[in-house]
């Protein structure tokens, strides 16, 4: 908990006298002032949390993390739980969907293992941060220790400062793990105070039946658990998963060295809940990627103050959401150093209305 | 005239059975069914619109078309009419919104001048149709005459057919011409029969005073010539542009050669009200980019049923919307393209809920 202490010491706010030359310069550009709206936006934002004018961002990551959890022997989800593994698979072989958009949008992937319920084949492409084979049944009791919330928060931020060390100008948050949806509503539940009602969704595809019963499963772990929303750690160990600790473990790290980070669906926003639990000031390095269609995205997005920049109807997570943003960031930063000047082009300002 | 009939005769339905397969192909992909949203949608459109499963959208084309209006003569801009052939230049050099977002969805774009009021300098980089050196002021009478208009239609046949022999897999509208919002706004009031008020914008960043005089004049013009709402080509010469005629060919000539076409803001939406006067059957041809901060915009999505995939606040024009666009369209086709299946990657499928 120390280290984690220590990184938090290191997160101030963004640099806003950069936010400010990044004004100066989009409103230099050949375009009607705030013609390019969002997008000149986020490229003030960037800048800001680079704390200098972005030349462009060259090293573009996004980290998936696996992890199984011990709540999906409720029936909490339409897919068996060997789907997990089965996808690690898949992100190592290129054919899910965020090797195709991050191929698309030219970032790399790294996969970990947080903690899958069985032991994966080596790969130089899969990482190995095993905290256990899957979480408990939160449903019974805490999903995992508190000695493993933490130690996968710790994972989070080794895994972020390995790539920062590689030089890295922004990162992305994504996962896989069957029942995570379920985790990350009780999540939400806890530390919005919304209803479990309002913010459960039926995940990769449940009916109305298979809706009910999650429902009541969540209600379920939150009576039996008591969590504490003043305590992330407390919530991450007793609701959470592996892979929401480690997201919310990127986030305290991308923010502690100024490196702006982008969050994907509802599972990484349940991540940014937390992380925004353990220190508020997260929320300015934070680039909201989409609203996905799980209710509680919505919510969540809402109570951080953070406006999605797509909504496309998504609700894949692996990272997906945020292989797309990641792009609109680049365009952003590309927008404000590769325009020319209404000077540098010989362009006539605008008349005085 | 009758070139344009003879075009629009082979304008038919996309290919649903086309659609069905490809959403067949969607659900057998390693993603909880229909998870991709609105990128799954748009695969599906594309495919239907080319007739068969889209194996990949290599040759993206953005035309940008330039052209004058004698409008600006009433103070409709902040800026001076002199910036449209500015911006030409600015579009040649690659200092532009457009080029910067061209260059990095990785598509291709064709400058054109339709009308520009003087005469540019030849450059290999710019196509030089001009019907006129700009209109005229439609305050005062027709913008141009019927033939105009008819002539600045088939230069959009033209330019699009050029391409399409070229090998073209989708193709995006872009305009740049200062007072054009005026002539949309006019267009759209005449279509869609909303008030003036309702779809009237500030345009390039007109203060509250300018907009009240773009509005008068609005009305001033709409009184004046009296458009037919039953005659795209009457609308057109009374109160169009150059550039919205020749944007209405190539959504023509692309919906009669079975290519996705990308419409930007509010001016291409104007040129899409022509097009789908002229023939409705347009409209599963055109992929709206996104919505504009011009409110008459949001009137022409909804009046033409169309959603828009991006909502970025842009209101510059160019085709930079058109371009992320693309980018989106894309990354659709590669998802139906590059994703493994189920049966390929081993991953089991959803159980009974």
């Amino acid at each position: 908990m120390k280290r984690i202490s220590r990184l938090v010491e290191n997160i101030s706010g963004i640099n806003q006298e950069v936010v400010k030359k990044a004004q100066d310069r989009l409103d230099s550009l050949t375009k009607p002032l705030g013609s390019l709206g969002r997008l000149e936006e986020l490229a003030k934002q960037i800048c800001g949390i680079k704390g200098e004018l972005a030349l462009g961002l060259d090293n573009k990551v996004i980290f998936t993390l696996a992890a199984d959890h011990g709540v999906t022997d409720e029936g909490v989800s339409v897919y068996p739980k060997e789907v997990t593994a089965q996808m690690v698979y898949n992100f190592l072989n290129g054919g899910a969907g965020i090797n195709v958009l991050a191929k698309h949008v030219g970032l790399k992937v790294v996969v970990v293992d947080i903690g899958v319920a069985s032991d994966l084949k080596a790969s130089p492409k899969l990482l190995i941060n095993k905290i256990n084979y899957g979480t408990k049944n939160m449903a019974k009791g805490p999903a995992m220790t508190r000695d493993e919330a933490i130690k996968a928060i710790c994972v989070g931020i080794d895994l972020f400062e390995e790539e920062f060390k590689r030089g890295l100008d922004i990162v992305g948050i994504g996962e896989m793990g069957i029942g995570n949806t379920t985790a990350a509503s009780a999540i939400t539940a806890v530390f919005t105070g919304k209803s479990v009602e309002e913010i459960t969704g039926r995940g990769a595809g449940l009916g109305a039946l298979g809706l009910k019963n999650k429902i009541d499963i969540i209600k379920k772990s939150l009576v039996i658990n008591q969590p504490d929303p003043d305590c992330a750690i407390d919530v991450l160990s007793k609701v959470g998963g592996f892979e929401i600790a480690g997201m919310a473990g990127i986030i305290l790290a991308a923010s502690a060295n100024k490196i702006p980070v982008v969050i994907d669906g509802f599972i990484s926003g349940s991540a940014a809940l937390v992380a925004y639990q353990i220190e508020p000031k997260v929320k300015d390095y934070m680039i909201a990627a989409h609203c996905s269609v799980e209710t509680g995205h919505k919510v969540i997005l809402e109570y951080l103050g953070l406006k999605p920049l797509l909504d496309l109807d998504l609700r894949l997570g692996e990272g997906t959401g945020a292989a797309l943003g990641i792009g609109l960031a680049d365009a952003a930063i590309k927008i404000l150093t590769q325009m020319a000047t209404f000077k540098s082009a010989n362009v006539s300002e605008k008349k005085n209305d």
